[in-house]
């Protein structure tokens, strides 16, 4: 039994044929060719889906079940794209519209594409087998998904979960969302390089030695690795980012109490030294933080499969 | 058809008949004492709704459903609390032994008295018909209660929903649950007290005329009375007010997009004015603010009686 999982990015459209392990047999990618008009987009999504199904002589029809991760406000109860920022969804019914082309007869999912990944890391990743479970994703920007009762949550209108878009310093830094102070202007990768160049300057201007500043590039490792190295001035980059990611996690944990909060997108690259840093902060702070039941850290598993593999399993 | 609910406070139990309108028909009172066993306060109790169904004729086992509304974290599946913190109850049974006392067949249930208010005004006050849904009682403290697909979403350890315990100020003012800069430190009645306080000692040090200067004692009220008198020092603390409750209402939009928030608590007895002043900061700066499907603010309708109302329907 196969299904399929789609991930709708803003650049790339990838296809996953994904088998009851949860493992990815087949995976093709083509790109989005986001300022098209919809009707082409999908066109090109049901290509690939079907180059996909013929890699492995499968007929479509034969898929248990096919899902789409898509940005924007995705209504899981109509297929319908309601907005997306960056491809030319408004009201697009891209479910409908992908069973047609490919004569699917089963109806096709949707979610947004960070409750699809949260969804992935819930079903077959580092929360599977919890029925309420949060996952953060540490990337450009801050994103959540929220699994409770052992459901994708999305709010009355399909626009929850917009965890890290929560305010932790009252007019603090600037936000993409128009917001000052929000958590992922402090927690997500965009911070982190920020916060690094900071320091670098610092440095520079009081003639204060770092290895950072050898750096051709600033990236999200530049201070993780340089802290590595014994570079004091990028241990205080660290702290300060561990400090204010274990703020916005304590919270989510106050708020949900959930069994598992999954970190994924690029930072949690750092892996288990990131929880090790984290967890003495968020113990201190949370709500039941003694107790045997408290709310258990760790890094998603499925890295940037995970959209597809949620996608996946929607139905 | 009559129903009991049971409001457990570190200082009185008060019992409530509730009829198939959500009215209550008689209510009754008695002393905590809550330095005693368990095993007396629940006796205590037990002849309060004993007295209550006296009162109208009814006997105890007539009665459809009994519910308690108690302080700590209430484990809803099993009626045992499992800690509280001003009663003396660690894995108490109080559903079972509540209903031992009445010679009660059917299964008391038990609720936090937070998440129990919550539940009132989203059975039969402010929410009323809505299936997501949050209450936010501004009292001495900041409470939480969230009602997610119709359920009260209580955490896998019964313990979420700790709205209030939300740092929205890193490192900002000292909260009583040990963090620092909790929404509650700035959107309790005690926080606009503490401001209105700080606001007075600067006017006073700074020759600047105010007529809360004049008041014997300060509440909650006093802000809002003498700005409402014209005072401009009062109009620049309810501002800052308002601007921290703003700020604290959006992240509970973004993160669970609920049909309507509703405001309990002595702050909410400004009314709509309240929402008045809320509205225009919340709509600026929440996800999907410009939206028809925005969430409702509204002021909650079950006062104190919302923690007994919520209790006798929580079967």
């Amino acid at each position: 039994m196969y299904r399929i999982g789609v991930d709708l990015g803003g650049t790339n459209i990838a296809v996953g044929l994904v088998n009851e392990k949860f493992e990815i047999e087949v995976k093709k990618s083509v790109p989005t060719g986001a300022t098209r008009p919809a009707d082409e987009i999908i066109a090109d999504m049901a290509a690939t889906v079907a180059a996909v199904c013929a890699e492995k002589g499968i007929d479509v029809s034969d898929i248990e079940s096919i899902g789409i991760a898509t940005p924007g406000t995705a209504n899981n109860a109509t297929g319908v794209v309601e907005y997306a920022n960056n491809l030319p969804f408004s009201m697009t019914p891209i479910a409908a519209m992908l069973a047609e082309k490919l004569g699917y007869k089963k109806s096709v999912k949707i979610a947004n594409d960070a409750n699809a990944a949260a969804w992935g890391e819930a079903v077959a990743g580092a929360a599977m087998g919890t029925k309420n479970n949060v996952m953060i994703t540490l990337g450009t920007g801050v994103g959540g998904g929220v699994i409770l009762d052992g459901k994708l949550y999305t709010g009355f209108n399909f626009a929850a979960g917009e965890l890290g878009h929560t305010v932790i310093e009252v007019d603090g830094a600037q936000c993409s969302c128009g917001r000052r102070g929000c958590w992922e202007a402090y927690s997500s990768a965009t911070a982190l390089i920020r916060m690094t160049k900071e320091k670098i300057e610092e440095c520079n201007q009081m003639g204060r030695k770092t290895i950072m500043s050898d750096k051709p590039k600033v990236s999200g490792r530049t201070a993780c690795d340089a802290m590595r190295a014994g570079d004091e001035a990028a241990k205080e980059v660290y702290d300060k980012y561990i400090k204010y990611l274990a703020c916005g996690l304590v919270n989510m944990i106050n708020i949900f109490q959930p069994e598992v909060i999954s970190l994924g997108g690029g930072i949690s690259g750092e892996g288990q030294s990131l929880i090790d840093a984290l967890l003495p902060l968020v113990r201190a702070a949370q709500y039941g933080g003694a107790s045997e039941k408290a709310t258990q850290l760790k890094i998603a598993k499925l890295g940037n499969d995970a959209g597809i593999i949620g996608a996946a399993m929607l139905a």
